[in-house]
């Protein structure tokens, strides 16, 4: 018997393997036509067979959000990361580990607080951690601003063997915005300001080999990364509804879908119910705040063709629950118990973070492979 | 060197033993002062060491939410289980091999087209599946109307070797609620509903052993359930922001927490960023419609204590934003780089869901265990 979308146990996590390969050549491409070098963040698949596509070579660059990404990808080979969260100084000793492994894993901070730390720990343990200083460029978390003086007192708290390597930001604002003017203005804005602060350190006498920008919105809209040595972005590699509503992709691109079963119908109110409830689509809800409010998912058939009007309207932990936004009552009959559905999330790092495995398709219902995901940090 | 809060890697799920045990005994008490037989449900915890301190006797009985838990808690020597989300026919193979290793494990449906595909898959497989008809008291999710005349069609469709062995619901709009009367409107209507439904199949001549109701808030709030054989409740074994704010626990009662680090500030803006971010809390934003909204959590100190206003007023996938409702500036000598605090969830399901597993403490920084959590489907 053939492993296909009709068989296989639900819900399951369903990864179209073409769309992928087409997302993943199209941030290629941009980074290329940029002239900077693309340093994709493997957060958003936890995958070594995702990952490998998105990879300029076999060791790298990479960016990760956890230290298990780190030791994960390293274990495949990658050499060149950046842990690209602030560090903590209980933290070290795994970034240590994979140091004197040979693995290249840079760490990021923004504050002489942190910077202490770590010359501390490298003076006590005779041992090089490359450092980067995270720049905030529009507000949205962590780093200090471009302009700020505290920059060079970091740079000066970072003292042998720890080495200052460059800076880093992340325009996590652009999430916010809808237009193509609106994100030129953030990704010039992530531009600027990680040049403002490199400016500085270089005229301080300090030497940058990285100055690092990114987000999925920012790359896809920069025009000019003149100054900029390289480029990151993660959840392009699969793309979502948030993503479609940002405006950086059609709602056709979303290569990950979950794929679920019709259990039952409510017939006075319309509604299909599936087995796709929150713990397998994720709480997130990102498109609430956007212009199209997308549920908890719109639906497909088993194929991946949008239909109609539908969306997820509802979740419970393990129901989905599907109606019309139209206002319109569903026929039960054309969505009969046992029927199969395919789901495109809001936001595929959590959605993707739900599940075991990437069930792969390619242009057919047939499953021509399962990739393991880990999880946990 | 001791295993303790202090010194394990972040983030990372804390359970609080003593918490637990007092929720746990709370529930058997009030189950057994209402004369009726509590069956757990264990798709909170995922998780053995958990599960067997909620059940009545090791056999069971106990509710779960996937086959996957069944699978799982069987292999723990569980055998009277129901698996309450609608059947579909694709699943019924997982069912019939529990059913055969000896495990009484029920299945739920609610329309005639379920009980024909149950009917037929029993027939062939010569094989009997008992199974109960889920009623829907309160409009908020699947099963048919205490009132419905189809009720009884259902039951008709059963045939042997499938089996009616009684009727199921569950108050799902208690969840709406947060006031004691409005509870013991969802607690009378959840008896009344499934009571009736009980009365109009065995007046047409169906035995049902199994009358079956609950959630956790009107689990807690149920003062008379003459008619119903048991009580199904889950999430009071940990209880969460969200339980707190219905009104069926104080915030002290809360047995899981997340730990995190203290990665850095935002001076200006009086900001803490920890390493705990929605990949480690989940996205569950339960509390942001109840009276009071709690973020993505509370902030406690190591040891538990609630620190003064403090909640997480943001989350990143891997970095969380702490700062004070009234709008004071925390001070970053307060909470220095490394610095460990605990996160109180929205919602223990989901973000128990984002870890592989539990560490245990017990009045102390100790860490006494770590029990594994499994997920998936």
């Amino acid at each position: 018997m053939t492993v296909d979308l009709l068989n296989i146990d639900t819900p399951a996590l369903i990864l179209d393997e073409t769309k992928m390969d087409a997302n993943i050549a199209r941030m290629r491409d941009k980074a290329r036509s940029l002239g900077v070098t693309l340093r994709p963040h493997l957060k958003t698949s936890k995958c070594w067979e995702v990952a490998k596509r998105q990879l300029w070579t076999p060791q790298g660059p990479a960016t990760v959000s956890t230290l298990k990404e780190a030791e994960e990808f390293a274990l495949h080979g990658v050499k060149d990361m950046i842990y690209a969260v602030g560090i903590a100084p209980q933290k070290l000793p795994r970034v240590a580990a994979l140091v004197r492994r040979g693995v290249d894993l840079k760490i990021i901070l923004d504050s002489v607080e942190a910077a202490r730390l770590v010359t501390q720990y490298c003076q006590k343990e005779s041992l090089e951690i490359k450092v980067l200083i995270e720049i905030d460029c529009d507000g949205h978390r962590s780093g200090l601003t471009p302009d700020s003086a505290e920059i060079i007192n970091v740079a000066r708290a970072l003292e042998a063997p720890a080495r200052l390597v460059g800076v880093l930001t992340h325009a996590g604002g652009s999430y916010d915005v809808d237009t193509h003017e609106a994100l030129l203005v953030r990704s010039r804005g992530e531009r600027d300001g990680i040049c403002r602060a490199a400016k500085k350190l270089r005229d301080a006498g300090y030497e940058l080999s990285i100055v690092s920008v990114g987000s999925t919105p920012t790359a896809l809209t920069d025009e000019d990364l003149t100054g900029v040595t390289e480029l990151r972005a993660g959840v392009y590699v699969f793309f979502d509804l948030f993503q479609a509503g940002v405006g950086v992709c059609q709602i056709s691109d979303i290569a990950l879908s979950l794929l679920v079963t019709v259990i039952g119908h409510q017939m006075e109110k319309g509604w299909v119910i599936t087995d796709g409830g929150w713990m397998a689509l994720s709480r997130d809800r990102g498109t609430a705040n956007q212009k199209i409010d997308q549920g908890y998912g719109l639906v497909c058939d088993v194929h991946g063709h949008l239909i109609d009007d539908l969306w997820v309207s509802g979740a419970n932990q393990e129901h989905g629950i599907i109606s019309a936004r139209n206002g319109r009552k569903i026929n039960p009959k054309d969505f009969p118990i046992g029927m199969r559905l395919r789901i495109l999330p809001n936001h595929a790092c959590p959605t993707g973070a739900q599940h075991p495995c990437y069930y792969v398709v390619n242009n057919s219902l047939e499953i021509k492979d399962c990739w393991k995901r880990f999880y946990g940090w």
